[in-house]
C-alpha cells in the first residue's frame, strides 16, 4: 500500500516530524520506493516537491527534513507503484485549479481504470488510476457546486462519489482547497488531534522523539492523518471503511459514514 | 523588471550553470527580491521549486545549485513585485493543466489588470495581472484550439494574444506544454543556441566559467533564453520588440513578428 500522510492546523506548523516518519518508509523500513511527494499550503499558495526516486534516498526528502516549512495544510504521499510507470507525471500529490483555488490529492487504492467515469473539465497528465479518479471528483464539483457552496454541500457531494468509487476497489482520498482538508477511508487511515496540554511522541519508524509543548503554544490545534500510526506511544483514532470526515484549523468539523464494503485485498 | 530564464534541449541538460547567474540577481547583483521559481519538465511530469524569499538567500535556490536536475525544457522567474504582495501564490511560474499536459508560464511585465479580458475556463489564485494574463492566454488555446491542432495554429494564437495585450502594457511571455517553448518579447529578452563544437562560457554575474564541451555529446542543441544574457563572451541573439519565437529540442522551428509597440517605461 503506499502511505498518506496529511495535516489540519490552526496555525503554521511545519510537519518534519511526521515526515521524517513517512520517508523511512520510502525504500527503508517499509517499501513504497517509487517516489514522494509533499504540497504545503502557505498563505492561499501552494509549494510543492516531488521526487521519482524512493523517499529514503531522496536528495529533496533529505532537504525538507532539514528545512521546516510552516502550513497549515498539508497533503503527502509515497509511492509503490502499481498502475503507471514510475516517473513525475505519476507521483503524488496531484494539483488542479478550481474556483480560483489550488486543490491537491493524494490517493492510494486500486481500481479499474475504466471503472472510473471519463471526467469533463479536467483530464489526466499521467497514467494512474488515482488521478483519473482526482479529475472525476473535481470536474462533478466544478460541474455541480461552486465557490459559495457550503462546505456541507461539497463534502456530501465528495462522500457520495467516494462511496459509490469506493465500490469499484480500494480508494483511500485526501483532498484540500488549502482551506478544508477532505479525508476518505476506503480500508486504513488514522489521525490524531493534539492540542494543549502538549506531551512527548515517539515515532514508530525512526529513533526520533519531539516534545511538542516546547514547540507550540497553548492555542495550537493540529491533526494529523496516516495510513497508518506514526507513533507508539500515542492514541490515534482508526478511521472506519466508508468513514469520511473534514477537518478544518485542525479540528474535525464534519463526518459521514458510506457504506462499508469489504475489499478483498487491499494491499495497494 | 523581472527576470526571466528558460531553456529548450534536445537530451535532458541540467541548467544548474544559467541558474546560478540568474539567482545572484535575486536581491544581490539585480533589485529582484521577491522570490524565484523554476520548473523543470521530465518524461512529460513538472517538477517546480518556488520561494517568496530573495533567490540570492533562499536555502531551496541553494540547493537547485547543488542538485542537479536534467530536462528538455525549464521555465524560470525571478521576481521584483510590483502588483500583488509578496507570497507563493503570486510567485511565477505559474501552471495548469490543459488537454492533459502541464502548462507553465512566467511572465515580466505591468499592465492595467482590467485590460486583460475576463478568462473563461482558468481562474487566477493570486492577484497579479500576469497570472490572469495567462488564464485568459490557456483559456483562449481551450476554446479555439486542440490537442491536435498544429503548432501553427497555436504559435498564430497566441502570438496574436501577445500582440493584442502587448498594447496595454509592457508583457514579455514565455509559456510551455513541456514539447515547445513559446516566447513573446515585448521589450526585452535574449536567446543562444549552443551546439558543437561547445566552448566555454563564463558567467556575467559570478565569476563562474563553465567547460560545454566537457559536460555534453556533440549532438547535443541547447537553447538558452533570458532578460539579459547571462553570459559575457558568447553573442546573444536578442529579440525585437514585438517578437514571437517557438522552440523545440533546442531548435528555433517558428517565428513572427508583431507590430512593434513602444513602451515608454519598462523597468517592471
Amino acid at each position: 500500500m503506499c502511505e498518506l500522510l496529511a495535516m489540519s492546523a490552526n496555525v503554521p506548523t511545519d510537519i518534519v516530524f511526521s515526515f521524517t516518519g513517512l520517508i523511512r518508509r520510502g525504500g527503508e523500513t517499509g517499501p513504497h520506493s517509487d517516489g514522494f511527494g509533499i504540497c504545503f499550503y502557505e498563505h492561499g499558495g501552494v509549494r510543492e516537491f516531488k521526487d521519482y526516486l524512493p523517499s529514503a534516498e531522496s536528495k529533496i526528502a533529505q532537504f525538507l527534513t532539514s528545512y521546516p516549512i510552516k502550513s497549515k495544510v498539508v497533503i503527502s504521499h509515497i509511492r509503490q507503484a502499481n498502475v503507471g510507470q514510475v516517473s513525475l507525471q505519476n507521483t503524488h500529490p496531484f494539483q488542479r485549479e478550481l474556483w480560483g483555488k489550488p486543490w491537491t490529492y493524494a490517493h492510494n487504492g486500486q481500481m479499474p481504470i475504466n471503472a472510473i467515469p471519463a471526467p469533463s473539465a479536467f483530464q489526466p497528465i499521467g497514467q494512474t488510476d488515482s488521478e483519473k479518479l482526482f479529475c472525476w471528483l473535481l470536474s462533478a464539483l466544478r460541474e455541480q457546486a461552486g465557490v459559495n457552496s457550503s462546505v456541507e454541500q461539497i463534502a456530501g457531494l465528495l462522500m457520495a462519489m467516494c462511496g459509490k468509487i469506493n465500490q469499484a476497489g480500494v480508494s483511500n482520498v485526501l483532498l484540500s482547497d488549502g482551506e478544508y482538508l477532505y479525508v476518505f477511508c476506503s480500508t486504513k487511515l488514522n489521525w490524531i488531534t493534539r492540542r494543549s496540554p502538549f506531551g512527548e511522541a515517539h515515532l514508530c519508524d525512526d529513533d526520533v522523539k519531539v516534545d511538542f509543548s516546547s514547540v507550540t503554544t497553548e492555542n495550537d490545534i493540529v491533526t494529523v492523518i496516516a495510513t497508518a500510526p506514526l507513533t507508539n506511544n500515542e492514541t490515534w483514532n482508526q478511521m472506519l471503511p466508508g468513514e469520511f470526515r473534514v477537518f478544518k484549523e485542525g479540528e474535525s468539523v464534519w463526518s459521514g459514514q458510506t457504506n462499508s464494503i469489504e475489499h478483498k485485498k487491499s494491499n495497494n
